[in-house]
């Protein structure tokens, strides 16, 4: 019981600290605080990298937020409960999410969308609660990231910003759920909302562009094309749903040219997943006028603007942003879990890594080189 | 009936003809051919002037399709019809349009489009059929304006391009609904589809716009916000259903910033009806994140691409574009009409002049100055 438990002491463990954009983390000896209230510390179990852990870690964007810690997919177990909370007990396993669901704004009320007021995007390397860090190292705050922390052996989230699951389903592996095969399989059914019989064209083959493919293919759509620069992605997508695969790199013609020949005129959904803001005019181009719909997930590593000439919209296209597909985690996330317990949906052909703590740096690497689509990191246990 | 009419000869009327880019129409004996096969040709009675003849009509982009005969917005009575045409009969009452609809390409036949493949926006001054012109003068062609050019006492179009009209409805108003009062209706009821309580922000109090929140209106929107630099427009808005009225040039503030204010954190809806590209990152800004939706409705004066952060889209945004409010000319225009002629859709307000056709370059001049909604044009019958 969460009120029977003791109070909770600061934790000292093994973090990998960010001291500066894209240096190699250092393993430090870091002291967790204990929550505070609606707040749970969580004893890491997996952590998946994400390509935006990278991107940040190199953004030279926010240099005053290192030192800082990074990592937003994971799941884990339940070390402490802050004051009021009634929905976790220690013990229990969860999932942690980059942006949470407080059940009582305007958003979540709503019941359409995913952009809680209260436990939204975090980007100050703050807890929402009192906009101070949990983790200090000799006596200096150390910054969080996206209000998860996973790159820590211990860490401390809003309890809003936390799913419980079931204690069977395996935690190095759902950790994938807490962000990108969740971003990419709700883009496909809640955001687009893709039709039976429908083509799609996926600019991107990562762990979100395959599982948007996925989700094409549980849809049942006839026509799912793959568009990736790595040769490799083909043999990938395939086995994700991918029915034709293009490599910009060895065409002669503009993508949009082979995707309307492919679709006879336009794929009705097209999905940005590159993070690549110059790919969303190419990605409406590429899917049909009248009705098409573009669908943009990824977070731009370089030019923020999103352009496009304006007869591809009056000609009837939309286009639409993704965030974590949609989904409101605590609302919609447990569905995902129990659909991967059913093997419904494919989770573990997506992790290509599986490393320890200590080579958390490895995986790093082998995401710059795009030599993996998730690295799992097992913390020690 | 159609078979037995006589077979018609070419006509010398008058025509209103453009000769270069902005330089005023000149009254011209032109020959309109007869309509050839599967075309009708069109006694006009009726042609209001819609902003998009007049940014054409300045355009230096296309010099090489002057001398060319402007005017898309018209009712007039079918004088004769060309081999083929079951759907019409001279005498008939009709409305053109500039898009048509052949009721069998693949848009056409997806019941969910209006971007007819065959009957499309038609830009280089000529009949879809056979890309010639049907207007010549001293013998030289005269080039087309979208498939109607009504600046002409007769003229032809493609029967896929009118829709038939009851013989008692008032030609000299409903001419309105072949386009800019039946675009803002469609955007706000088929492509927004606002629904009861929302609230809306329009950019642009024009007759499109006007339209907009008379459709905002009838939907039970509870907060219709309009937006425009010309003061007048705060009365005319009000006899539209807009409920607070916004003059950019009268603020020390972002218009965003009032919008956020006034709608609680973002309007569930924005249109964009002033046809500049830059306005439309301002309504995305203006609507609500999570599920707000922006309809851009304008077609650009100048710089042609649409841009916005990609944030706007990722928190949940939509932006989707709006030609003729989505409608299936044929399939949809004759419930408007039966709307206007049972007084469920104002239409007649927004007639500020009626002139003779001399005065044809008044209007064109009123419309430069903004001091009018819709000039209609009485043709000499």
């Amino acid at each position: 019981m969460a009120a029977a438990s003791s109070p909770a002491a600061a934790i000292t463990c093994r973090a990998a600290v960010a001291w500066a954009p894209g240096q190699a983390l250092v393993m430090e000896e870091v002291e967790v605080a204990p929550p505070e209230a609606m707040e749970i510390r969580v004893k890491v179990v997996s952590t998946s990298i994400c390509r935006s852990d990278v991107t940040q870690w190199q953004s030279t964007a926010q240099t005053d937020l290192f030192p800082r810690i990074f990592g937003h997919e994971a799941s884990g177990v339940v070390e402490s409960v802050g004051e009021g909370v009634t929905e976790f007990e220690v013990g229990d396993h969860v999932l942690t999410v980059f942006i949470g669901e407080c059940m009582s704004c305007k958003h979540c009320v709503s019941g359409k969308s995913n952009m809680c007021q209260k436990l939204g995007l975090e980007r100050r390397g703050v807890m929402h609660s009192d906009q101070k860090t949990r983790f200090s190292l000799r006596g200096k705050p150390v910054y969080h990231y996206c209000a998860v922390s996973s790159f820590s052996e211990y860490t401390v989230v809003h309890s809003g910003c936390a799913v419980k699951v079931g204690p069977t389903v395996p935690m190095d592996r759902i950790c994938l759920l807490s962000c990108g095969v969740s971003a990419g399989l709700g883009a496909a059914w809640k955001v687009a909302d893709i039709s039976k019989g429908s083509s799609v064209v996926i600019f991107g083959l990562g762990t979100v562009g395959l599982s948007v493919a996925q989700g094409a293919k549980l849809r049942r759509a006839s026509i799912i094309i793959g568009v990736d620069t790595n040769p490799e992605k083909q043999e990938k997508g395939k086995a994700f749903g991918v029915t034709d695969f293009i490599n910009p790199e060895e065409l002669n013609e503009p993508v949009q040219q082979v995707v309307k020949r492919l679709t006879n005129g336009g794929a009705d959904y097209s999905f940005e997943c590159v993070g690549d803001t110059g790919v969303v005019s190419t990605a409406l181009q590429s899917c049909s006028d009248g009705w098409g719909l573009t669908v943009t997930l990824g977070v731009p590593k370089a030019k923020p603007e999103v352009s496009a000439h304006y007869a591809l919209l009056l000609s009837g296209r939309t286009l639409k942003g993704s965030l974590f597909g949609g989904w409101r985690p605590k609302s919609d996330l447990p569905l995902l879990v129990d659909k991967y317990a059913n093997k419904e949906i494919q989770v573990d052909d997506l992790v290509t890594h599986d490393l320890s703590f200590d080579d958390i740096n490895k995986a790093l690497e082998l995401m710059l080189e795009n030599k993996c689509l998730r690295c799992v990191i097992h913390m020690p246990q």
